[in-house]
């Protein structure tokens, strides 16, 4: 007998979303949820459970897994990978989901292209510079930048 | 009233190109300038008036913004983002291309994969090593790596 | 006379797989081999003559090159680069396999998201973080990160 690939197709599927959602396919965005006017690019997944709140856009190539949350007039650069799995499982993935941790990304928050988010809060008006790895929770607005992602100046008041 | 999705499409249009001009689809390329014998892997998007000159290759997964001119006999590799928003509006990004900036890369560049380019100009004959983040112009030839790029080697004479 | 684009298409094309073998398109895979009961995402390619082993995962927007093996029960995190040239041709890629170099990834390797991977050997056991770049062979077990990637705790009997 021969062995078949078992081959699915990059999709969306299951999107709840408000006014004004554009899509620059392909993508493969699945049992997620977006508020009104937001974006997504090409070359992008979104897992399922993922909610996006309004204004907010996913730019091309990025990667956003579940447990992530994002707010309100977000800009997730290109290219840029949430994580939730941190190989707790004596270094290995773990498939099941109670291993998992989650991100919350506040509103008005900027993540500059190829940003790697590992599972973290960041709070609103954070900005990361691109090509950062973020390890811990940001709790100060500013802009961070580096890897790991260190605090180079706080937001004027 | 049902929200519908604005689906657009990745393609390849109002492209300017001379001989010998290689793609590998999906790709998201538009209203940019290649020149002979270049080539463009899949999953790549280039914007609109990006200059590419002769003999360049854009590998898999790359990003090319707006305001990019890249030169001649130059390998651009895999995942490899640029990019023209600093997020200077009090840490959002800009819509108005007033407020993006330049990156010019001359000739026989060499970057690694998985490498991050802020808005420099990048002299000819450097090498940028995978994984770096550029945050500075590069005007003296050599080879540099690291977040931030920093010098490793100057170029042999 | 007018220049025509030569277009090719992502594809999965001469692929040896043993049983369970599921990919999300489009991917672009071709001249390559996986065990049994491995996975391929969305946006990945991997190149010709690439060995994968028994339930190992690529995760979307991969790119893995020629002379790359990778063993079993490995997870390979998403957005990660594998790299085979290291520019020596005076800093330009070389088009020669000869020039290029090997990487042989173990068993029950991790590697996070973003990661980039220069040629090197990863042992048995090996967990690399999200957004590392490893420059250099990883020959004890253990978890590494950073860029360049560094030991950050041996793993435990």
């Amino acid at each position: 007998m021969k062995n078949i690939i078992k081959e699915h197709q990059a999709k969306i599927v299951d999107v709840k979303h408000g006014r004004n959602f554009t899509v620059v396919q392909p993508v493969n965005i699945y049992s997620c949820t977006f508020g009104d006017d937001c974006f997504v690019g090409p070359f992008v997944e979104v897992q399922k459970n993922v909610r996006v709140g309004d204004r907010s856009r996913i730019q091309s190539h990025s990667f956003v897994c579940e447990l992530i949350t994002i707010g309100n007039d977000c800009f997730i650069g290109h290219g840029v990978m949430f994580i939730n799995d941190l190989f707790k499982k004596d270094g290995a993935p773990s498939y099941d989901p109670k291993d998992w941790k989650k991100t919350n990304i506040g509103n008005n928050v900027s993540i500059g292209s190829n940003s790697t988010i590992l599972p973290v809060n960041i709070c609103d008006n954070a900005v990361i510079g691109a090509g950062s790895v973020v390890t811990k929770d940001i709790t100060v607005p500013g802009t961070y930048a580096g890897n790991p992602a260190k605090l180079l100046h706080e937001k004027e008041a």
